[in-house]
């Protein structure tokens, strides 16, 4: 029997790690077992456009971690009943025998409905979800691969163009993060402000934004005359709950697709307070930059993706590979596992006691910061 | 006498590198001049508010070079013929003979400005000017220190984004980059589609828009299914020469403040093609990126600063240090000067003949590549 693994979603700078971890889980446990991956996720399984990763060279495999986005690709397509037997059909012709997806919520429930449709089908067929998403909103695991690395883009680039805005405080910055519903992205670069020394606000999707009250923080900050960086969320809503940025595309999992967040704030900072503002939106380079990548990151990213390889190959399935962390002392991660429906259907939230007025409590970082790995730059500060 | 050293406009990442050449040049040419800096340049000159980087120690010093934007603070007051006393009067008292002032084009006429002023004055003044500026505009020199960086980030960050934006083609990814009447830096982002090999379509400030010839290239090319990443300079022009992205704010200096080129394209997009697409710019973040910096640019930009403190040690006025490249096999430099009215009345524009249909002519690579250091990335290729 073979193995099929397909990447789901948007991808992470550690993804292709965790492919490379499932690479090097099956060349060590087995020789005879072939690799396929679905070409772009869930549309490769649909059209059986598959990729034999069974006889890559060393090389490849290795420059896997240096690669950002996914190497096999991936779709946001989600498989519904209509497509079951497209995928039975698929999985039969190649003799897939295990299933690895690597993904978030959507594509952990897809992970779960497959596996109990091979069941009732009487297909054999072990399933095992690789945790993957930016967004770290994934239950079931202390943090999700993927994470460690977007928090120390936001964190780092925050301190970057903290440096910028208050070595030249002409400008209030306003710096768009992604997280449509949960903030663990846009909280990271709040321990920007500890390398910068600039000072900060960070906005949150979890807190209505009361726009009185900001632009008078905004005016009382700034005016002290070092700078001022706000961090926003792509997905803060205004006190009636409607997304401060609303553009109305929506996405195929039925998600309003956002943007503008930073610039509309911008253009209010200089219509309301006629202070010159400018807005900054690095946007997907948050999830694709490899300099910014976290080691702690990479190394658990390929764990996962190897240690679910290797779970199935002992026959497991039904669950996702997950992390539990050890912050005492040392940081250090094991692994364990979750089940798939528990995954599935919930979305962890940004906890509510680490959010205070403008910033974010010390509670977080302690959280975050052994994340992003060992390595955090030290500013000069002359001024 | 006493030597003070400025920074004005706009930060690069390696600016902090040529202000480290400028203190370990006076060091090691003399241990009794004292070396001040003006605390948010122009303006600390202008108030007498300078620092003292005398006795720096080691460390700090050192750490100057993983510093992003400027150590001492920059601003954008253009000094005018109103200011002459009070700058004489904090030259006086800090009995300053020699004057460094690291910048771009207004900077380098600042520069000559307050040389003839000193000179009118009978107070004895030298003046050399220390090239900055990612824009890459600045006469008189190859290149200028900071370009190399941002033209790397360009490159590298336009391949990853290119990279996700090829593996999940669900959209167009329209990337904005700075540059308001130079494309020196979008041009750069042109050479990320050979390490990503996701479609790319680049758009300089140097040649009108025809929006419905642009629509129909994105339509074409899209629809190959490969992804596409259009790399957009903020301050491209329609065909009647009105900016595509028109806010109106003017800075200090009478430039126009742009932003949303992106944002624009990629509803112009949504809306004329029914293709969905997003908008990234990140802006500042290309200006102050550390882990993108060209080990090339720190070099020079390191070089320049050292030479331009040694120079006006040897009693050397009026010029501007600058950067002969000889690209002959193995890329290397080595330093002149050029005349300051030379660099502050000319501004280098990126050559007509490279710019292409929808991209960037190849005589354009063998201009940038070694600027970008030796070490760019490669990426798998498993699709």
């Amino acid at each position: 029997m073979n193995i099929l693994v397909a990447h789901g979603g948007g991808p992470t700078p550690v993804m292709n790690s965790s492919l490379q971890g499932v690479i090097e889980g099956v060349r060590a446990t087995s020789r005879t077992v072939k690799l396929l991956a679905g070409r772009f996720g869930a549309d490769g399984i649909l059209q059986n456009d598959l990729i034999d990763l069974t006889n890559l060279n060393d090389h490849t495999i290795a420059m896997l971690a240096r690669t950002p986005a996914t190497a096999i690709g991936s779709c946001r397509t989600k498989i519904t009943e209509a497509d079951y037997p497209r995928v039975l059909e698929t999985l039969r012709k190649n003799k897939i025998g295990g299933l690895l997806y690597n993904g978030g919520n959507d594509s952990m429930d897809t992970c779960h409905k497959l596996s109990m449709m091979a069941e009732k089908s009487g297909y054999g067929l072990s399933v095992m979800g690789i945790p993957k998403t930016v967004d770290n909103d994934l239950a079931g695991t202390d943090h999700s691969p993927g994470y460690g690395s977007a928090a120390r883009f936001s964190a780092i680039a925050a301190a970057e163009v903290g440096a910028d805005a208050s070595a030249l405080p002409i400008h209030v910055v306003v710096m768009e993060f992604m997280g449509r519903n949960a903030g663990w992205i846009t909280a990271a670069a709040s321990l920007g402000e500890r390398i910068s020394r600039c000072p900060m606000i960070t906005l949150l999707p979890e807190t209505p934004l009361d726009t009185a009250a900001l632009l008078a923080e905004v005016e009382r900050k700034f005016s002290q005359g070092k700078g001022l960086l706000i961090a926003v969320s792509e997905g803060v809503r205004t006190l009636d709950g409607t997304l401060f940025a609303e553009s109305g595309i929506v996405d195929g999992f039925g998600h309003k697709i956002l943007g503008g967040a930073a610039q509309r704030l911008s253009d209010l900072i200089i219509e309301e307070l006629g202070i010159r503002s400018r807005s900054e939106k690095p946007g997907l380079l948050g999830r694709a930059s490899m300099p910014y990548v976290s080691s702690v990151d990479r190394e658990e990213a390929y764990a996962v993706g190897r240690e679910a390889a290797e779970a199935i190959l002992r026959n497991e399935t039904g669950s996702m590979v997950a992390l539990e962390a050890h912050r005492n002392n040392e940081y250090s991660y094991s692994l364990t596992t979750a089940p798939l429906p528990l995954v599935a259907n919930e979305e962890k939230k940004f906890p509510a006691h680490w959010i205070e007025d403008w910033g974010i409590a010390e509670e977080f970082a302690a959280y975050c910061l052994p994340l992003l790995g060992p390595d955090l730059p030290e500013f000069a500060h002359l001024r």
